[in-house]
């Protein structure tokens, strides 16, 4: 049995806390500190992107040698210490040294995220200040935390679920951002899970790769693919409860799924002047990863996205983008419907717009008011296979334009 | 010995026509016939997307079993006739009928094009009509030629090449429309090329299938790839200059090259919305395959096209997207200049940004300078290999989503 909750409670043996070091003006929060009273297993997975800011070399390295006894992570805002060479490795090393002076262990029981502008080194003597700040204030305040790790989010993203089982009760929780540079294929952007089950590394990794690929790595918002993303989670053991046989796994990775694509579509509908939240279902290509591959591309695609913005039935712009998706596809075997909803019964899949590469006789007023609506679903089926994916996006506004133009000033 | 000319003037055995058939309003020029006085070889490159429209399967077919009767070429806009099945490719047919009558040959000597809407049948009557007016008014005007198959286009473009051989003259001229939809891997827009030299089949081909990977393969848009995309060329031999010895094929390459270069360059300076040209010199990566899919990473990436808008040199996102093109790529052999000018001299590529995996010693005041200019040259030299490719590309601005969210009403 288990409760989904849209806040986060208190978490036996970790405490939090998000404060302003002095990164962002006007007072907003810009410092997170995720810390365990004691040594947490942890998973992690990190951008595909072959420039990795020095935060994601250094998480690796230490989880690779080190996924037992990891205490704390911290997150800073503003700057993203990408591109910036062994110095911006260095600092790094020295944010988590800060940390783990303030929490007393070690250096490499710390983690460090780093999100903002690639290029920039960190501002030390700030990050010094959060970490003196954060460390002083841990609590049970996962709103500011979640708050203070956003950078163009509009709203801080969080939830939680509670699990009662026969060998007792535990929690998963997860706080994340991103808005931006969202894409498939990587871990996407900032997410913190954690878990006062007991669950052992090699489990740990392969429930986050598994929750992370039906979610994180579902959701696009422009096809750009940080520096800098990474989703860990730290499993303290604080309810003695421990994941151990096939059915608690089974369990956990669902519940950790549903949580993750939570999350997930949180940060579509937040997504940089997104004004639509749209969800591709691609059924029946040749196999999964080409449905996710053909998702993918219409979902990158800027003549669809801004046909989205427009409330345009332009849904030739659809399938040409998945006839451009390099996996296969024949237009004469695929079928078209769009639906007003975020959710679709196999039944009841909406207006069918194109049958088997043909226009259908469908009313353009009643395809026009469906586009009009703020969710849309829409329904690929390919005709090849039994592949499906399903791809959660937003469309591209002018908002988006004006954000990512104006972003650094 | 050659001179490159802006516009065109009267190529033997050549007529052409751009009408109003009544597909646009406000008596726009909305159809294009380009007809030869007797048969031409001619050669196409057609678009790699899987979702193929019928006027592209038609001239697909005719060109592989017909390539050297070939007498005309007639354009229409406003319908795409692209995912219109059965009945669409038998539209396509028809409008070959119509032109070869009015012009006393047989329909498989007639290529079609079409662009506009994807999903609409093509208005026979209009097409009718048009065929009729076009075939009525043929003479040299091609500037009324290339505006006649515009869509979001706002300049016709076109250009020729005249060049004087030892044994006498020939032209080489070519329009092309594209605005939206251009991205590399494909034929890109609609180009017609037409030349008074003899040509084989089988050099036509390959000179073309050369000239466009240098070109037209080069430039982006917006990253989409449509389903009408060709560019065709039709040699009718009527200079009687034959194009046989490898000088020769060398010669019409690098001026086939050079004329499909500045066609294309006119595509992206009138992208949709476009406020600057962006040209991307990619070196030294391990291969020119990874060059130009690097080139056109960056190039499509939403975040980089928006700085561009913005006028921020907010270099990292060039960086974090060659991070991501999915070939060799390591920062720290990694260097970046800008520079303001659309050409560069080997030894001075502008300012130095980024310099084997570490911020420059740069000003960003004149970084910030360079990025307001108009045009602008980037070189991002890999330091893996000698793979080296140039793409150009435009920023994605308001305009662009403006257009393109409104396409159709």
């Amino acid at each position: 049995m288990f409760k989904i909750k849209s806040d986060i409670g208190r978490i036996r043996g970790f405490r939090v806390a998000g404060v302003h070091a002095g990164l962002k003006k006007n007072n907003a929060l810009d410092f997170a500190l995720i810390a365990s009273d004691r040594d947490c297993v942890t998973a992690g997975v990190f951008t595909s992107n072959k420039v990795k800011a020095a935060p994601v070399l250094l998480n690796q390295h230490r989880l690779k040698s080190n996924p037992s006894k990891i205490r704390a992570v911290a997150v800073n805002t503003k700057s993203a210490n990408a591109c910036t060479g062994q110095k911006g490795y260095y600092n790094a090393e020295k944010m988590s040294a800060l940390v783990a002076e303030a929490l007393n262990c070690k250096s490499e029981q710390v983690l460090v995220m780093s999100t903002g502008v690639i290029g920039t080194h960190l501002p030390m003597d700030k990050i010094a200040h959060g970490v003196e700040l954060a460390s002083d204030s841990l609590r049970d305040d996962w709103e500011s935390t979640a708050t203070a790790i956003m950078t163009t989010d509009t709203k801080p993203k969080f939830g939680s679920i509670q699990v009662l089982t026969a060998n007792g009760n535990y929690t998963i929780a997860g706080i994340c951002k991103g808005s931006g540079m969202i894409a498939p294929n990587m871990a996407t952007m900032l997410g913190i899970f954690v878990t006062d089950a007991r669950l052992t590394p090699a489990v740990a990794n392969q429930l986050l790769v598994d929750a992370s690929d039906k979610s994180f790595n579902r959701i696009v918002v422009d096809g750009d693919t940080s520096t800098n993303d990474m989703v860990v989670m730290m499993a303290n053991g604080a309810s003695q409860v421990a994941i151990e046989t096939d059915a608690d796994i089974k369990q956990f990775r669902r519940l950790l799924t549903l949580l993750s694509q939570s999350l997930a579509r949180k940060v579509v509908r937040d997504g940089e002047g997104a004004t639509k939240f749209i969800t591709l279902d691609i059924r029946n290509a040749e196999s999964e990863a080409d449905a996710k591959n053909i998702g993918h591309t219409i979902a990158t695609s800027a003549l669809t996205k801004t046909a989205f913005y427009g409330s345009d039935a332009n849904w030739g712009r659809i399938v040409a983008s998945a006839g451009r998706a390099n996996v296969p596809f024949n237009p004469d075997t695929t079928s078209l419907w769009i639906s007003p909803s975020e959710m679709v019964y196999e039944d009841d899949l909406g207006l069918l717009i194109f049958q088997n590469g043909t226009p259908s006789d469908y009313f353009e007023r009643e395809a026009s008011a469906i586009m009009k609506e703020e969710s849309i679903y829409i329904t690929l089926d390919c005709g090849l296979g039994d592949g499906q994916a399903t791809i959660w996006t937003c469309d591209l506004s002018h908002e988006y334009v004006t954000i990512n133009a104006d972003y650094r000033t």
